[in-house]
């Protein structure tokens, strides 16, 4: 009979909750599991905060996809909240922690999983005015909080967003439902820059414009003046400035690796905790999963960062697995993203052109705009899709799509058709369905194969 | 320079329509082609009659995709409408053709491509019932206007409908909008046989019956009785019998390869002309594009004859590439298919539970019923999905979904990865893209997976 294994989860999100449960399920009594969690919520949907801000989501329970309860009685898991890890021995397997009020303690482990997340970005200079009532970063459940409480105050009328990814994205529709004027500030020359070319960037911007959100591109904040308590305005290295009543700081995250490198654990070159497909760092008996963890791109085949939800799980699924005895593998991702804003859906996977390019492949795209259901359907939607393939060999590399919500989906197929190295011939075959009112006879993904055979031929490469 | 070649294109449906266009738009002038079509429409969407039954399409021009000018003046193709081919002499290389009217004539073809799509099964003694007024097959849009303007009538109360494949039961939703009492019989006992296994078929069930739609499963109709000029009731073998004011039967199609036979074709096992993956026929200057042919499915790599409109469309358009001197190919399908009814969708891909029995693999599936996005959108749906797999392999082998739109994408996804021989590991480790107002963080596919290797295991087998 094996002994009771000792297994500490750093980290109550996704990632840490679901190696945990994953871990008890297996083992049940015969592993004890202890989540060390610094805030007071675990299981949370950090992707659901910009609906709170903008009160589409009305709780912050709404947010939480399981209670405590769940975890604590029906899964046995020992979780213990506002208590932060902050040193990690690994030469002894043991862990320091220190609860909220200030007792301490340590916990001695077999298995320890850092699923301590991202943090965001904020430049040095910015970090004091985090201090001051109305500049915020949006990074757990409590910053939105505080940030909608703000947000409603009679006396805002203006919210000054620092980046154009995902999250000022969104966060720039919640602003508007509140009904405050919503500036997005972003230094690259298009939004969501991490994922979209260019010219479908400019797709994806105009919901936002559309619908009132203004947009100061190619330009960056230089530095933020505060008066009388607050900050007051950015000042852009345009030379304008943005006068504001409150500043959201979203121009990206960060692998927080504090106690990896105290485990002195392997960076990967992504900057995340190197790992291999099992999920275990350089470490066997320490798994690092989510946010923290650096994992492949199955299209480049290196290593890659895509902090990430639905990874974040299926990164916990598989140590848990590891943990407990079984063998299980996560392979990799292939970058599918989506976002949106007042009803368009905004999606891609895989390598953008300016990606592909960096990669060293040859990528030649195809672009169109196309019904997403027949002609004769009363509501069908529009989406702008554009295909990126290696001119070589036909394989395709990436997509990005704007419009309803088959922009997500189509996008989807290009995921799976990634994982699978598939090619443009395939896009073109794929065995999609037809119904007039749900897609058009010639998808717009089977059309954008179309095009790319213009460019490398009806015949499959070998 | 090359001679001018004469091709000539039997059926202005879908596929014989793509055919004709990418023949033209590959050679311009160095190509003469004739589209012989008995009917009074080309580019045609048989798969939008059931909305203009139910008046959600209001006039047949909608149907069209493309109005004949598109075709005569823009692509070159000369179309002879009301122009019936009544013979192939293969050896000549000759048709003979015969207009409404009376006019007849031959034409001399380098290639002929044959899209004479599939017809209605009608038993035997049911064909002379097609002379009365109240008695229909929908296969053509002449059909459903017929249908539509003596359904709409007012002393018409009931409506029969004989069979629940797709046409039933979407016509079934079509009456209902009529305001008319809808009433199903289907031999099999179980709505949808063709694609869906038991369980899932009852789910199908649900929107018709919720709706009003009445259905009579497991028993056949042995006898209709006339009296006065009308159909008036169908026998059923159960000892039941429908009295109704109309009698729509639709129980399945068969390819229409009268002109297959006539040019001594081979015909395939599944008694659709046989095809190779150019879509030429056993004789290379003939093709066969659309419902006629056969093609391969994917999963079982055996041949395979699925008539549906984004197959046809492809097939068009790979034979009318290699008739201009160019190569493409049509690899095959995995059997996609949707239908729905009242706002439910209903999608499958691959092979049933039954029908991977029959094929000779060891299936295991995973069924599911979930929400279609993160718990706390307002206006999340449902899915109900079951995925299988074979136990030896892990080879995804297909599956079906009922709910949402998203029940089409889903199984979208599915399809993509049969075509790549996806195993249940792939499914686990596909990157869906996560945003909770389009999907849940663990989707329902990859819930399926883990059930699935539940039974499986989570390490992959070679």
């Amino acid at each position: 009979m094996a002994e009771r294994i000792r297994v500490a989860v750093v980290g109550g999100g996704a990632a840490g909750m679901s190696a945990a449960s994953r871990v008890k399920r297996l083992l049940g009594d015969r592993a004890e599991v202890v989540v060390f969690e610094k805030g007071g919520w675990v299981s949370f949907a950090l992707c659901g905060t910009p609906y709170y801000i903008g009160c589409e989501v009305k709780t912050l329970d709404d947010l939480v996809h399981y209670p405590l309860s769940e975890f604590v009685e029906k899964r046995g898991i020992d979780v213990r909240l506002f208590t932060e890890v902050v040193d990690v021995e690994a030469d002894v397997r043991r862990l320091r922690w220190r609860r909220r009020g200030g007792e301490e303690g340590v916990y001695e482990y077999d298995y320890l999983v850092l699923a301590t997340g991202a943090v965001p970005k904020v430049p040095g200079p910015w970090r004091e005015l985090l201090g001051y009532e109305n500049f915020f970063v949006l990074r757990s459940l409590d910053d939105a909080d505080r940030i909608r409480g703000y947000l409603v105050r009679d006396s805002v009328r203006t919210v000054a967003i620092i980046g154009a990814g995902y999250i000022g994205y969104e966060v720039g529709e919640a602003v508007r439902r509140l009904g405050r004027r919503a500036v997005i500030v972003e230094m690259m020359p298009s939004v969501l820059p991490a994922v979209l070319d260019p010219d479908m960037a400019e797709e994806a911007a105009k919901p936002l414009l559309e619908n009132g959100v203004e947009l100061k591109l190619g330009t960056a904040v230089k530095e933020f003046e505060a008066e009388g308590g607050k900050v007051r305005r950015a000042v852009l290295s345009n030379g304008e400035s943005v006068e504001a009543d409150a500043f959201i700081v979203a121009i990206g995250v960060a692998p927080n690796r504090f106690l990896a490198e105290k485990a002195g654990l392997k960076i990967g070159s992504t900057g995340a905790v190197w790992t291999d497909e099992r999920m275990r760092t350089s470490r066997p008996e320490i798994y690092a999963v989510g946010d923290v963890a650096e994992t492949r791109d199955l299209v480049t085949g290196k290593p890659v960062w895509v902090p990430l939800a639905p990874a974040a799980n299926k990164m916990g699924f598989v140590a848990g697995t590891n943990i407990a005895g079984g063998e299980a593998f996560f392979p990799g991702v292939v970058r599918t993203s989506v976002t949106g804003a007042f009803g368009t859906v905004v999606a891609a996977t895989g390598l953008s052109m300016a990606q592909a390019e960096r990669e060293g492949f040859r990528p030649v795209a195809a672009k169109l705009t196309a019904r997403t259901r027949a002609a004769y359907v009363p509501d069908s939607g529009w989406v702008t899709l554009k295909v990126v393939a290696d001119e070589e060999t036909g394989r395709l590399l990436g997509a990005q799509a704007v419009g309803d919500e088959t922009a997500f989906w189509r996008i989807n197929v290009v995921a799976a058709l990634l994982m699978k190295q598939g090619t443009v011939w395939d896009l073109f075959s794929v065995d999609l369905g037809y119904m007039p009112k749900v897609a058009p006879v010639w998808d717009p993904l089977v059309i954008a194969a179309r095009l790319l055979m213009r460019r490398l031929g009806t015949r499959p490469k070998k």
